[in-house]
């Protein structure tokens, strides 16, 4: 069998949850691995899988299929994700909700015009949880749908929390409010401003003598992030840190409650859910999925920029339309 | 805005959850339904609708774009499947497992040559519950998946004790055994036959001096039906069978548990649920939003038969991909 050859450009937690999905997946292989560091710095954790400076991308536009873009959606995407699209099929997670049609926009005419296919924005959300409120509004137009994020960690709201002075490092959890689900799942209409049903967690540590009230009043009161929501901060030493809150979990959910029938009474509630150890780690077995997809358009003659909108789901399977009708659906 | 015009096959449960949903979408227009019944005997829910015996169907190929098919997978789409795609664009919810590689040959072979669009076997099991089984194996490719169903009334089993003698009436609910759920969000893997994670629950009406505890063991000892299950029988009068057990929710959940990392040890949960205070009407609403997918796949030249998996989600909804990538994705 032929294998599907990729290549993951960035080498970051992504990057490295893309490398350990390929091993799960047998009809995919892991040409190389581009990077802006130094290649000989980079330690991989597969054998037979070569690193390159990321200027050296152009060399291996015959050896392989789909490059996986890992780097971030602030800075790394908007500039590598046109430059590889206008060379290789090219998968991205790109998630700055905001800009998702302008980015679009730009990849769809870069891939048009290279005969390419660029999957973008993909992952659980955006991606899966996107699918699902597509789905659920689409089926159930009269209705509230949610979406709930956590408990997970958010990396923009530990950042900015090490950003103020005294702090050394902080981890910050989203966790939704149970009450509010319950209140959805019941057909009652809850405010929908994420921060009447998200509550935030604060892990900080604090550097010596630094007075701990004038933190947690700077945390609390901090605009955007933090100020408008239930925010709990409790500080802990670096060990504790480093010993319960080092890993990346995260989650959350979908929920649209609708009514149905002539008179309108009848309650369908609809719900997806992800409970995740890693949240990395998920979202590269997503992009790997979505990557087979991308090489089996592109082979039937595809090309420009897609999303989960576009893709229809058995083209995420290594296995056959015949085998899938027969055992799945 | 030129509508969508559709027909109804078949004026049982399904068929009026299909009306009331065609009132619940503004793109969406029921143009006629067509019954095996003497057209005057049914009183419809909608005005300006007329109502034909299924024999007419030819007589308006010009006036609808999409007929849904409500019959049962049993003894009408057999028939009814075959003979509506030579004519029209077809949905329906043909939900013999086994049987449906057969079926989507036979379908795929007449709408192809009649240029029209049949997409087959569609609702939330065949359905959304297929979507999720490959979405979520794709995904995490080293994992179990598990479908459980209800809380909820299955007819098969409620008809199979009805034909006990002595037995007026009876309804049997699914019940899924949460303890089992637990355990695959755990990590573990539990038994995947389903009789190990579903218990039955019957709700009887008998003859006036029936033996209730013969009843009982005949039920009990059903083969298929009720034996390697854990049943309960509960024996109840008319009245409180009609005020207690007379609406048909249903509902359940595909649940998938996944390894991913170099070593497979983080734990990903996958989860996807349906909490339906009707089953028919959230049947008939799956049926109205593909509708519109076939109607706007068939307008680009797309023929054939299709399944969940063929046909991308945004085809399902009313808005644009302009509006869903701006407010969805």
């Amino acid at each position: 069998m032929t294998k599907i050859r990729i290549g993951i450009v960035g080498y970051g937690n992504l990057g490295k949850g893309v490398e350990s999905a390929v091993k799960q997946n047998s009809d995919i292989e892991l040409i190389g691995i581009f990077t802006r560091r130094n290649p000989e710095s980079l330690e991989v954790n597969s054998e037979n899988v070569d690193v390159f400076n990321v200027d050296k991308a152009e060399a291996y536009i015959d050896k392989i299929d789909v490059m996986i873009l890992c780097g971030g959606s602030a800075n790394d995407l908007p500039i590598q994700g046109p430059k590889f699209a206008s060379m290789y099929n090219t998968v991205d997670s790109y998630d700055n909700h905001k800009e998702i049609p302008n980015y679009y926009k730009k990849m769809n005419q870069i891939a048009e015009e290279n005969d390419s296919l660029s999957a973008i924005s993909i992952g659980w959300d955006p991606g899966l949880f996107s699918i699902n409120r597509i789905l659920a509004s689409s089926i159930l137009p009269q209705g509230q749908s949610y979406t709930f994020w956590g408990k997970g960690v958010s990396q923009g709201h530990s950042d900015a929390i090490r950003q103020i002075e005294g702090v050394k490092d902080a981890v910050q959890y989203t966790v939704p409010i149970k009450e509010i689900k319950d209140r959805v799942k019941e057909g009652k209409k809850p405010d929908k401003s994420p921060s009447k049903y998200h509550r935030r967690e604060c892990y900080v540590v604090v550097e010596k003598e630094t007075d701990k009230n004038k933190i947690r009043d700077k945390i609390k009161n901090m605009p955007n992030y933090f100020k408008d929501y239930e925010t709990k901060v409790y500080f802990v030493d670096e060990e504790e840190l480093q010993r319960n809150h080092s890993t990346l979990p995260h989650g959350g959910f979908v929920i649209r409650s609708g009514k149905t029938g002539i008179k309108g009474k009848q309650k369908q509630i609809y719900e997806f859910s992800l409970d995740l150890d890693s949240n990395p780690e998920f979202t590269a077995s997503v992009l790997i999925a979505y990557s087979r997809a991308v090489y089996k358009l592109n082979n039937e003659g595809i090309s420009g920029a897609k999303t989960v909108l576009d893709i229809p789901i058995g083209y995420l399977s290594p296995q056959s339309n015949n085998i899938l009708r027969e055992k799945y659906i």
